[in-house]
C-alpha cells in the first residue's frame, strides 16, 4: 500500500542515512513505485516535494537525500497505488495552515469512507481517505479551540479522541507534525527507534550502507525517527497500538508532561 | 508582488536557461524573495515543488534549474508577500485533478475576494484570491461539461467566459496548465516569446549567461516561454490583453484551429 517515515530532531538533522534506506523501498527493495512525497521544516516553513516517479530512481528523491540536513521535523511517504492514479493532489504529505504553523500528514491503511464524517472547516482537494481523515483531524481541533491554540496537553488529549473516532473505521496508521512536534497513531504497523549519547552504529535492512552515530553528532543531539518497517538493524520499538504518541525535541514525551 | 513562468514545448525541453534569470528575480536580482513553487510536467505526471527560501539562494531551485530537461510543460512562479506568511498551502502552482489530468494554475495580481462567487466543486485550501480564482476556472468547466471533457475550442471558450468574469474583479494575470496546453490571460503583465528553427542566440537579463540555441536544438524542435517581464534580450510579445491565449506543441494556436 505504502510507507511511512518520521523524523523529530532535538536539532536540525541529517536524516540523508535513514532516507537513502526508506526511499530504496520505492521501487528498488520494495514494491511502493508509485510516487513519493516529503514535507521538510526548516525553521519555521516547510519545503515539500510531491513526485510520481519511484522514489528508488527519481532525481529529485536523491535531491532530497542530500539535502535533509536543516530540518528537526520530516514527514515522507511512498505509494504503491492501489486506487486511482497518481496525483499531486492524492499525494501525502498533505499540509494545511493552522494557528500560523505548518501541519503535515501521511497515512498508511484503508478507511471505510462511509464511515467518515463530513468536514467542515478543512477540506479535501483529492479523493484519498487519509486527506479525508487528515482534515478530520484538524477540523476537530478547530471545533473545540477555535483560533486560540490550546497548551500541548489539551491538544494531545483532542488529537487522542479523534483519532479514536477515525480508527474505528480502518486502519489508521499516521505520521503528523506541526514543524514542532511529532504525532504517530499505530493501527497495524509503525516503528520508531531514539537516536542519542551514546550514539552507536548501525546498518540499513535495504543497501550496503553503515553509519557511526558518534562521529556525525554531538552528545547533547538527540532525535526519532519513526518507519513502517524497521530502516536499520537499530532496537526499533513497535509503537503501542490505539494510542496518539508524541515526540517533541527528539524523545518520546508523556502526553501528560508535556507542557513540562 | 510576484512573477510567473510558463513553458510550452513540442518536444521535452531545458527550460534550465530561462529558469535560471527567472529564479535570480527571487531575492537577487528582483525582490521576490519569499518563496518560490514550480510545477514540473514529464509526460502524464506532475512534479511539484513549493519552496519557501528565496528561489535564487534556495539548493531546492538550483537542483530544479540542473533537471528541467524532460517536460514539455512547466509553470513557476516567484513570490514577494504582500499579506500573510509564505506557506505550502498558499504557494503557486495550485494543483487539481480534472478529466484524468492534472492542471495547475499561477496568479499575478490581486482580485477582489468580495467580488467573486463562491466555489461549488473546487475549493481552496489556502487564504489566496489565487486559489480561489483557479477553483472558478475549475468549477466553471466542471458545471458546464461535468465529467465529459469537451473538445479544446469549446474548452477554450469556457475558460474565456471564466476569466472575462474573474478578471472584472481585479487584475488577473495568469498562467494554467493541463500538461498538454498552456493557457495564459494577461490584465497588466505577461509576455512571451517563441523559439523555433532558425534557432537564435540570447543573452539573459538577470545574468550574464547567453545561449545558442541553434546548438542545443534540433531544427523541428519549438517552444514558447510566456513571463511576467522578458528574461532574454530577445524579442517578447506582450499577450493580448484580456484575452486567453492558448498554447500547444510548442506554438500559439488560434482558439478556433484548436481542434486541428
Amino acid at each position: 500500500m505504502c510507507q511511512l517515515l518520521g523524523m523529530n530532531s532535538l536539532q536540525p538533522a541529517q536524516l540523508s542515512f535513514s532516507l537513502a534506506g526508506f526511499l530504496r523501498r520505492g521501487g528498488e527493495t520494495d514494491e511502493h513505485a508509485d510516487g513519493w512525497g516529503l514535507a521538510l521544516y526548516e525553521e519555521q516553513h516547510c519545503k515539500l516535494l510531491i513526485d510520481a516517479q519511484p522514489s528508488a530512481s527519481s532525481p529529485l528523491a536523491q535531491w532530497a537525500q542530500e539535502h535533509v540536513r536543516h530540518s528537526r521535523n520530516v514527514i515522507a511517504h511512498i505509494r504503491k497505488a492501489t486506487q486511482g492514479e497518481v496525483s499531486p493532489s492524492n499525494c501525502h504529505p498533505f499540509v494545511r495552515r493552522l494557528w500560523g504553523r505548518e501541519w503535515s500528514f501521511a497515512h498508511n491503511g484503508n478507511l471505510d469512507t462511509a464511515g467518515l464524517p463530513v468536514t467542515e472547516f478543512f477540506h479535501p482537494v483529492g479523493q484519498t481517505d487519509s486527506e479525508r481523515a487528515f482534515c478530520l483531524l484538524l477540523d476537530a481541533l478547530v471545533r473545540q479551540f477555535g483560533e486560540h491554540e490550546p497548551d500541548a496537553v489539551t491538544l494531545h488529549q483532542c488529537l487522542a479522541q479523534i483519532s479514536q473516532r477515525i480508527a474505528a473505521c480502518g486502519t489508521f496508521n499516521f505520521v503528523l507534525s506541526d514543524g514542532v512536534h511529532l504525532f504517530a497513531h499505530r493501527s497495524t504497523d509503525l516503528h520508531y527507534v531514539v537516536r542519542a549519547h551514546p550514539f552507536g552504529r548501525a546498518l540499513l535492512l535495504d543497501c550496503p550502507l553503515g553509519i557511526d552515530f558518534s562521529r556525525i553528532n554531538n552528545p547533547q543531539d538527540r532525535m526519532v525517527i519513526i518507519a513502517t518497517k524497521p530502516l536499520t538493524d537499530e532496537a526499533w520499538l513497535p509503537l503501542p497500538q490505539g494510542e496518539v504518541v508524541v515526540f517533541r525535541g527528539g524523545a518520546r514525551r508523556e502526553p501528560g508532561k508535556l507542557a513540562a
